[in-house]
């Protein structure tokens, strides 16, 4: 299987991105030690105040699935839920290779 | 300055996918000891026959511009230049931090 990249948007509650950003960054480092997830970038956009987005590389997609059932996975989303208006795929990739993985 | 990350679509003609693809991991190898280049991801999508992603994040903005100026990078843009029929600049976004980077 090849290794598996998403980009996507959360949009969140006026006032909250920094919140929301905060919390994706306890992910990324709740998943620290498991090898299969790559990369996980949480970024914001000037433009947009009430936007945050991850990039996310994993070793295959199964992977990716795999980490939504995990307990810190669980906890963190069950934070996020609240102040998240809205949930945008842009893409879903199949990664072939580059520089950071 | 802030991290600075790119997601962007190149659109190839009919069949120069992987030669695209191939020609961004020569960019991705040509940038390895480039510090402030610190992620070049290449990637295709199962449902675009005719489309190369490249998610970048580097040290700040100005470390990106500067790289459009190198030997290496000029020599595989004029490769890339003549089989590409699209760039599309996805988003540009201020990195605040993550796994991986």
């Amino acid at each position: 299987m090849s290794k598996y990249s998403l980009f996507g948007k959360f949009t969140v509650q006026e006032g909250k991105r920094d919140l929301l950003a905060d919390i994706l960054l306890e992910a990324a480092a709740s998943m620290k030690d498991l090898d299969e997830c790559e990369i996980y970038i949480v970024s914001i956009s000037e433009n947009e105040p009430d936007a945050v987005y991850v990039y996310e590389t994993w070793e295959n997609e199964q992977a990716h699935q795999n980490s939504l059932s995990l307990e810190a996975t669980r906890t963190l989303i069950s934070r996020a839920k609240p102040i998240i208006t809205g949930m945008e795929r842009i893409s879903t990739l199949e990664t072939v290779g580059g520089k950071g993985i």
